[in-house]
C-alpha cells in the first residue's frame, strides 16, 4: 500500500496533461492543492476496499484520484475568506493565500467537475464496464453533494455553540467527513464487483472510521502538536465551532473513536472479503494517528 | 418547445425532493438560483436536439435540468465578490446577496455535484443505457470543467483590456459561453442516439450559435435596455473587460453574429435529421434577441 501515494501522483500527471489548452495559472492552482499532498487516506482507502475483494488496481487508481480530487476540492472552497478563512493548509500557505480568491474558487470548480471526467474515463478506456462506471458516479454525486459532503459543510458552518446539540453534531461529521470516506469504499468494492452484501460491509466500515476520524480531528484540534499537524490548532474554540470534547470532554471522545474503531472491525470481518488486514490497519492507525 | 420551461421546473421538483435530509437554507439557496427563470436557452436546445432525431423527451428533460444546474452553478459563483462582484442577476438580487458568500459558494458545489447525480439517474431509472448516460457524463465533465467553462471563466477573469487581442477574447468567449452550448447540443443527440456525424454538426451548430449568443450579450451589455435585460447593462466597460465591440465595432459585431447564425443553420441543414426546423428558429432567434 506504501506504493498508493507515488501511483496517485502519476496518474495526476496523466490526467491533466501539461499541453491542455487551458489557462496555465488554472492547471499550476489546481495541481498546487493537489500537490500539497496530505494522509492521501480516501485513495488508501480506494485501493483497500478494491484489493479486498482482489480487483484491478489500475481501475482503482483512478477512482482513488477522482475521490481525491474532491477532498482538495472541498478543502480549498473550505479554507476561502468567507468560509473558514485559513491561512495554512498542510503545512502551507492556502490555495487563495497564493493564488486569489477567484481562482481559488475557480480551480475549486475545476477539481470537482474533472473527477467525474476521471470517473468516465473507466468505460471511455475499457476498465470498467459502463454500468459500473455509472454506478461510482451516482454515488460520488450523491455522497460529495448536498445530501452529503456539502449538506455537512453547511450544517457545519451554521453549527456553532449555543445552538448544537450532539445528535445535530453527529450529522455534521457524518456528512462533512464520513460520506466520502463510505464513497471511498463503496467505489474501492465497485470496481472489484462486490455483491450488495459486501458494499453494504464497506459502507458500515466507512460510517465508523469517517466517524472515528473527524472525532480526532476534534481531539487534535485541542490538544495535537502544530508542528505534527502542518496547521494551527485552537481553531475550532476560536470558531466557536461545537466538537466532540465540547460536548463529551477528551476522555469520553477517545473512548468512542476506539469504539468506533472496533464495531468498523467487526463489519468488515463478516462480509467475506477475499483479505482484511489492510482494512484493519487502517482502523487501527485512525485510534492512534497524532497528525 | 413552449413546454419546456414548466416541464423543467416539474423536474427540478422532482430532483430536489422537499423530504431531503439537508440543510433548509441549503435547499433555498439552491433552488433562489434555479426557480429565477432566465431563458432556458440550454435546456431548450438539449430538448431541441433530442427531438430533431426523435428521441425520448423525459431522457431530454433530465439533461435539460442537468445542464441548466451547471448553467446556474456558474452564475451563482460568477456573481460573488471575489469574482465580477453583481448584485442583480435577472432582475433579482443575486445569490450571495441573499444567502451571504458562503452559502453561495456552496449552493453552487451542491447544484454542480447535483447535476452529476441527475445525469447518472438516467441509467438508473433504465431511461437510456448506462454507455449513453456515461457518455453525457464524460461530456459535462468536459465541456464544463477546467478545459471548458472553467477555464473560459479564468481566461475571463485574466482578460483586461490592453493584454487581450481578438483570438484571445474567441477563447474566452468559446470555452465560457460555448462549450455549454455545444454540450447541450452533444447531449440531447446522444439521448436520441444519434450518429458520430449527426454529433459533429450538432457540435458545429452549437459552437456557433454559442459565439453569436456570446457576441450578441456584449452588444446588449454596451446598447441594450436594462429594463429588459433585468442587469445593469455598461458592466464590461466598467470591468474594463474586451468585448467583441471593444475591438471591432458594433455594426461589424452584428454582422459576425449574422454570419455565424447563418454558418450553424447550414451545418445542421446538411446532417440528416429528422426535423430541423426548431433549431433553425433558435439560430434566427439569437440574432434578433433583445434580452
Amino acid at each position: 500500500m506504501r506504493d498508493v501515494s507515488s501511483e496517485l501522483e502519476s496518474y495526476f500527471a496523466e490526467a491533466f496533461p501539461a499541453d491542455w489548452d487551458m489557462p496555465p495559472a488554472l492547471l499550476e492552482s489546481m495541481r498546487y492543492s493537489l500537490d500539497a499532498g496530505g494522509k492521501r487516506l480516501r485513495p488508501l482507502l480506494v485501493v483497500a476496499a478494491c484489493e479486498s475483494l482482489g480487483g484491478s488496481r489500475a481501475a482503482a487508481i483512478r477512482v482513488a484520484a477522482a475521490v481525491e480530487m474532491v477532498h482538495t476540492y472541498s478543502l480549498v472552497h473550505d479554507d476561502l475568506p468567507a468560509m473558514d478563512d485559513d491561512d495554512l493548509r498542510r503545512g502551507k500557505p492556502t490555495n487563495h493565500k497564493v493564488f486569489g480568491e477567484a481562482m481559488a474558487i475557480l480551480a475549486g470548480d475545476g477539481l470537482l467537475t474533472h473527477a467525474f471526467y476521471v470517473v468516465s474515463s473507466l468505460a471511455r478506456d475499457g476498465l470498467l464496464p459502463a454500468e459500473a462506471a455509472i454506478g461510482i458516479v451516482s454515488d460520488l454525486a450523491e455522497y460529495a453533494g448536498p445530501r452529503g459532503m456539502v449538506g455537512g459543510q453547511v450544517a457545519d458552518m451554521e453549527g456553532e455553540q449555543g445552538t448544537t446539540d450532539l445528535a445535530r453534531l453527529e450529522y455534521i461529521h457524518l456528512h462533512k467527513t464520513s460520506d466520502l470516506i463510505m464513497f471511498s469504499l463503496l467505489a474501492g468494492g465497485r470496481t472489484a464487483g462486490a455483491t450488495p452484501l459486501q458494499l453494504d460491509a464497506l459502507r458500515t466500515f466507512g460510517r465508523g472510521i469517517g466517524l472515528a476520524f473527524q472525532i480526532q480531528d476534534d481531539i487534535l484540534d485541542l490538544v495535537g502538536d502544530e508542528s505534527k499537524l502542518g496547521k494551527k490548532t485552537q481553531s475550532d474554540v476560536k470558531m466557536e465551532k461545537v466538537t466532540y470534547p465540547f460536548f463529551l470532554g477528551i476522555d469520553k471522545s477517545r473512548e468512542e473513536v476506539r469504539r468506533l474503531s472496533e464495531e468498523s472491525k467487526t463489519a468488515v470481518l463478516g462480509a467475506g472479503l477475499e483479505r482484511t488486514d489492510i482494512l484493519l490497519a487502517i482502523a487501527d492507525y485512525l485510534v492512534e494517528r497524532d497528525r
